[in-house]
């Protein structure tokens, strides 16, 4: 059976998990060529021994054994990955989002759509453990027709402001899983978006021009709803539950604790917290995403998280950071019909090919 | 030690389960007398004895012995035995809401200022032992700065259609208990009301001009906010929740279960569902607020749950139905401005003086 | 419908309990006369008004009002209470045990199976809603054929050493009510016991010739076995927990707690403790089992928990005792051989007839 | 740094657990010479590649580039391997048990004291996160003084009749990973030993001489005690729990399950299954146990698992098997002065050496 050749673009921390992934637990698939330019030719050697290795991207693009290119660049880079991949006809795995401009999502999506290439974005939470099951669950029908979807998405703690002054803010950086995983679980499309948002973990976010708190309501197209309440902070670990009601019944997913031991003692019952660290909690995840991405590239497969499921996540936050802006409820065909705005960042194809 | 006289209106449900409190669990008060216009004379005697009984309330809350009443009610008659009650200068235990009208609501929590008269309202889940321990904790600081209160509270079924119809809708029948279990936790007054209503558990609760699904966002005064999600019917049973988040930590209060046991079999782990009728699972509170009332006639102490309580959580009620209607936030402070518009239904106390 | 009479002998902790229930949730059985020593008439009359009252148990025990007499005095008045009543042919509660002697335990149940009177033995636990529900599955046969029943029963603390001094030691005196637990949960007889004590709680204890920690195997006729271990101290409530392991499942009874709030702070997820009174823990037990008492005089039914119960947990506990003494498994139909012997207090019952 | 040559003698489940593991998660160690009797040099290399690989077990322990052998097979062979790697002086890891004879492991710890080759035993659940986390917070005293721990320890199912004959039986086969447990969490050793056993799951297993179901009790040395229950047979997957109670509180390890998802509908509170699979139960403390292990080798460090733990719990295993036998608690002294007799299989040595 043929083994896909392929290239990795970046190897920061998200970057070096695939890569690991992959040497450890895919026969079908093979590391084959690294871009990044934080890299010398040599140190990358040193640490990774003999694979083809180049500061510049598009020398590993256009390799001939990459069959795949899996594009772990910062998120302003992954635009023009995504649009030198697709020249070359080099199938994509690429992390979430496309591209911060709307305009610029909707644009590298037609593209996708017209080229034969298969495209996989990484929302990896969709693979999830528990999540897959709690889909399976629900789909079954096991909590009855749901009427509302709530899920708690808090992070263990703040990332540097550096980062958050280039993340889109937190409804396209961090909400933007959430948008995806309230569409992955309701197969349902969102058709209205109300946002509020607040800076109360750290000052320095809002003199960024983010927030670190929000709270978003979803309505779908069928009348029901989502709430999502996000926090860049929580003291207790990294928390991370969905709870889908229904009918029939209700799901809650819960989260995964350091261990499974219970003290007692003159104060109280106790336990040890949620897992705090997103590469623990995620760990099978990524692996998962890239099982089945892999699996489409082999096995000639389609791929079910596509850049139109990106598309549409990426709308919804566009939907919420203007309904918080605006007080108002926003719905997301005003996205698409005043979505290249001043108010939306302007395409970054221009700049690109 | 003084005992206080008890004149009870109304021996429904509710007036029942405060009749056999009072019997059983204080000393320092009686039931003195009881109106209720479906019982005679005769039939009450059979069961309960020996009290001043009559189908007129005013001879009750005039009754020399009776120092105070308790108005259980419907929430039509609320209003008039108010105004009877204060006429009398008789302190009052009234069981929520004063009015489904907002102008009736605003002119008997004036009334109930110029008069000397304790009023208390009968939000009876704040005396939850649960919900107690849990504002203590929150009060106390645990849980840090608040930053939002998520509430689920759904009902095990619905009621009867005709209750519905005059009930004043989900928001102002029951949402209204956590709206104002919401005020109470988190301390703060609400400034805005966005909500959404559905109709997913009967049509005929959508023919009745209703809906039987909810869902809630409040913004405090301080810009933080609470989520509070509605259902007339939960499968499983009565679902009261609530989690309280800050930047110290979380607090979650969870359902009390019909038993502690657990069984492990083929099929999973299996536990028992969670009490289904609310006079199981709010019984203590049922007590607490009797207690809480009678100690404050006998050590003349402030009534912790006021007119001015039941007013705000009202406003919050009608402002939800309006946000719902009009498909937009709604400022409370609109509600006063044009809360005695054609939307809102007039006062009721013209009938009654 | 005819009122049972009550002749309540002994005013302590447990006789007011049972006052208490009788004059609060039973219209079928009224207090009709009192006996306690350590009462004048005077203060008894003060405080409970208007009811027969002596100081000389048998003048309660032969009024004629009194139908059946309740024995809440010390263990040590509990064979002349049981003697005197049935000699009177009134029916019988009689807090658990009969008699600390073995020999007299026999006596009495043969004496309780001659006359018509009908005795209940207070075994509460059996009343407790939890573990009639685990009862109720077990014999259901949802956990299949039982293996093995595993109790934990752990004191929230150690009881003065003058009272230890007096209980008959650890086995007859707490681990006597998980014996009957055993039995009635299982529905089988026990054949052989192996234990083993230690002074692990107070030095205090075995200078007193008692234990405080034990661990005791219960072999039942059919092979299966029970495991129960007792501590006089749990740092963190009252632990009274059972689990049933058959080929069809297992069934657990988790303890009931304060509260069911959760904390999660930066030093883990925190709940309350164990209810740590014996009286709140098993306050539902106490209801329950004179509720099953008034209807079986009422009603004329058989009733469930007879003298054969208490001699049969007697018997479990006087072999407990000489297995740990002797260090090896003893069988229950070497006590009925040997249990007149030096090793086993003499009847009692000379002194009484 | 020097990298470990590892001869790996033995490929079926476990050795491939082994192979895999070192394969993919140690630097400093790596496969280079294989033997087992089952698979051909064609077929092996077929599988695994360019590795040294022999039918001849000899052949792989002398190998001049393995360090240290891993002896995965049949435990009947353990004790010549175990020999042989000793007389060629290799580093040994070895799976439990040393052999089934106790006068042979007496004799191979001997021979382990007086060589200088590390010798580890594969006691892997000492590995297993939460235990290990477990035996940190009873070791810093958080329960306070220890006075008794619970192992419960029962198989989600039978293994062949074929492998029971001749696994040594229950305790020696399966209960001793509990006796051990028992010893690493209290930081003690066992004085005597009192067991029952019964054939509850499958009459099959009684015919073929063992028994399927057990209660044992161990005596440390200072007289507090340890109980373990044990079954072939879970129908609701792997249950392995540990729970340990002293003066400062309890401490629980629970069951790991399949995932965190909780179903509510109107039967009841549904979760997950504990895992099923000792794969997948204990895939971490496979890994723990061999990082010590390369970690001791590496760093010349002392090895925690030794042989003479190995022949401690052999000792608990035996002294369970007869007090089982003679209904009788055994001391484990009893064992080495009596251990040699006809009721103990002889040494195993002599046709080896």
């Amino acid at each position: 059976m043929k083994t896909i050749g392929i290239g990795l673009l970046g190897l920061g921390r998200i970057g070096k998990i695939h890569f690991r992934n992959i040497l450890h637990y895919f026969d079908q698939a093979r590391i084959v060529a690294v871009a990044d330019p934080l890299y010398s030719k040599t140190s990358f050697e040193e640490t990774y021994g003999n694979i083809f290795f180049s500061k510049n991207e598009e020398e590993v693009i256009s390799h001939p054994d990459v069959d795949a290119v899996l594009i772990c660049s910062p998120t302003s880079a992954h635009a023009k990955s995504l649009q030198l991949a697709m020249l070359h006809k080099k199938h994509i795995f690429c992390e979430k989002p496309m591209d911060l401009s709307l305009q610029t999502t909707v644009e590298l999506t037609e593209m996708a759509r017209e080229t034969q290439v298969k495209l996989m974005m990484g929302f990896n939470r969709r693979f999830d453990p528990d999540f897959m099951k709690a889909r399976e669950t629900v789909v079954a029908g096991k909590v009855g027709k749901v009427q509302i979807i709530k899920i708690t998405s808090r992070d263990p703690g703040l990332p540097p402001i550096d980062y958050i002054k280039n993340s889109g803010g937190l409804f396209m950086d961090m909400a933007i899983h959430d948008f995806d995983m309230a569409r992955y679980m309701m197969n349902k499309n969102v058709v209205e978006v109300f946002a509020k948002g607040l800076v109360m973990v750290d000052k320095a976010v809002g003199d960024a021009g983010d927030i670190d708190t929000a709270l978003t309501t979803l309505t779908f197209e069928d009348g029901t709803y989502a709430v999502i309440d996000n926090s860049r902070k929580a003291v207790y670990g990294y928390d991370q539950r969905i709870e889908v009601f229904g009918n029939g019944g209700m799901l809650q997913v819960e989260n995964n604790q350091h261990n499974r031991n219970i003290l007692y003692n003159e104060t109280g019952i106790h336990q040890s917290l949620p897992l705090d660290f997103f590469m623990d909690r995620y760990a099978e995840s990524y692996l998962g995403e890239m099982k089945m991405f892999i699996d489409a590239l082999v096995n000639n497969k389609p791929i079910t998280v596509t850049a139109g499921d990106a598309l549409a996540a990426t709308k919804i936050a566009v939907a919420a950071k203007l309904s918080m802006e605006e007080q108002r409820p926003v719905r997301i065909e005003e996205i698409m019909e005043n979505g290249f705005s001043a108010k939306v960042r302007p395409s970054q194809l221009e700049a690109v090919a």
